[in-house]
């Protein structure tokens, strides 16, 4: 399979990693092979039908900071659209970080992708957020495929699990942590005696929480995650504005001792119930979504089976890249082993 | 697609029902249409070409207590074999329960159905246990597929999950908690101050204990789930000679009070690290694993992600129906439309 991956970042660099070491088992395993034809980041791109090396990749990028010094392939100053609607891919991996302030960006290279009948993975939640349904319908309409598993759960299959639950069940209930960072500042603010503020500088000086955190102690990230659920299990065209989202900026100390003193735990949970929020929940200390740190949990309620969780990890670069593998395994056993 | 489901107990006429209720749902989403060519239970069989009708066979069994009475289609005194290879089903779905000490009769379900190139699904995890390596492999030379899902998890998809995970990632290790009956005992012997008799008594009350609990008690049930994750996930051709077994049977309260005095759980886990084991192990209280009253975990630790745990009920009868129609929809997606 040809690859064209956007995004040179911790994801773009792990995924590629992957793949590299990973060659000789998904060959051997699916019959799977796959060739870079052209990866960019923000500095420049590389080019090559015959396809790009990754140590030449990774060496460029950490020499000069871009993919465009690349010897014999690199370009510079070339529109990263164009480059995606140019190129001779099957798959188009976007792998450029989230920012929900700005989606135009990455809608653009997935509709650069999908007019010019290229399958898409994206791990940018900020196109879905906004516009999920339209992209879906987008991809449907050029006949091609369009996998995100990463956006949510990172290496863990959330979406997979969920998908297999539908299959044979009704899926009637959806709750889940699902962002890791204010998991880890709730977490912490119950293990300990600190307040907000010094929880989130605790989780900023680990790397949890981003120079501006305000996507995820706003709620935003976690609506994000909902909004893609609603759309994928709910089968309800869902994008965040009808999401109803409150933070955990406000949390007191108070409040936390008063949610011990009965026995619970404060999480920020996303629902999709009768409709679709993200706010703050006690829950009791035994339920599956009282997971420590910075884990995430889902739990699907099955009108057959019950209570179904899925515990993990929800973020990460190469947990993401793993992700962007499977989710690159099931084009390929979607479209047929042609390409 | 037309089917042949041997065994009418809890699980059969569950699945019956399923997918009476969801033919719609199925047709409308999948374009899935069932037939049910033939049904058999231990007092007969009812047989048609042009399919057999839900109510009819659900009435029969309740009145007569054998679908053998159905009107115009039912038959008795014939071999489960023989109906097997005459029939004109493209998949066999075994709904008969698991006799691990007599795992010849499914057996012979299962080669009567390869060796005349039908599709078989399983939750009888007899034959599995003590021959899985074989049948894996007498289904890959009959070409035929062959699917097992409820035996691990009931209605959970675990090895669906698990299968997931080791699509994009390496699964190192195992975990789990994987019978319900002895995950029952041990957490009431935990949260009472009963011993192991009163608790297997209560187990027995409430339905989760078997007339004869030797399987669950003795660890049996856990290991055919070691066995089945093992070759599957692990891909390591593995029999229920290979696990190294013990039960709970010797639990004493002391065993239970020593663990709790330090912040521990004791559980019955099922392992496959560098070789494949049953066997208490204590678990921290706030382990993944530590799932309370009948329910089942299982951990994934994979190279790159972390570990991954899920967490639902085991079983039941119509969580296990949802986990054969989660089977035959993926035959049916694998096979093609065409049947």
């Amino acid at each position: 399979m040809r690859i064209c991956l956007i995004g040179f970042g911790v994801v773009g660099r792990s995924f590629v990693k992957l793949l590299t070491e990973r060659a000789p088992v998904l060959a051997n395993e699916y019959g799977f092979a796959a060739k870079l034809v052209c990866v960019a980041d923000s500095g420049g791109a590389a080019v090559s039908q015959r396809g790009l090396i990754g140590a030449e990749l990774l060496a460029a990028k950490e020499s000069d900071g871009t993919v465009g010094a690349v010897a014999d392939h690199g370009l510079t100053g070339c529109s990263v659209e164009q480059l995606i609607a140019d190129c001779d891919a099957d798959v188009v991996i976007d792998a450029t970080p989230s920012d929900l302030s700005s989606p135009g960006v990455a809608m653009g290279h997935l509709r650069a992708a999908f007019r010019t009948a290229k399958n898409a993975i994206t791990v940018n939640k900020a196109p879905l957020a906004t516009a999920m349904p339209a992209l879906l319908e987008l991809a449907a309409h050029n006949r091609v495929q369009f996998r995100y598993s990463g956006t949510v759960g990172g290496g863990t299959p959330m979406l997979a699990l969920a998908c297999e639950c539908a299959r044979g069940d009704d899926v009637v209930r959806l709750r889940g942590v699902l962002n890791g960072t204010t998991n880890y500042i709730l977490s912490r603010m119950h293990e300990t005696d600190i307040d907000f503020d010094s929880a989130l500088a605790e989780a900023a000086r680990l790397g949890y929480a981003e120079t501006d955190p305000s996507a995820d102690i706003d709620g935003i990230d976690a609506a994000t995650k909902v909004v893609i659920l609603s759309n994928l299990i709910m089968s309800r065209p869902t994008t965040i504005r009808d999401v109803d989202v409150t933070g955990i900026r406000n949390v007191s100390r108070n409040r936390i001792e008063t949610c011990k003193s009965a026995g619970r735990v404060l999480k920020l949970v996303g629902e999709i119930g009768e409709s679709a929020r993200v706010g703050l929940a006690e829950v009791n200390a035994d339920s599956p979504l009282n997971v420590p740190a910075n884990l995430n949990a889902l739990t699907l309620t099955l009108r057959s089976s019950g209570d179904v969780t899925l515990v993990g990890r929800g973020a990460g670069g190469i947990e993401t890249a793993t992700a962007i593998l499977r989710d690159l395994l099931d084009i390929w056993q979607t479209v047929g082993a042609a390409t």
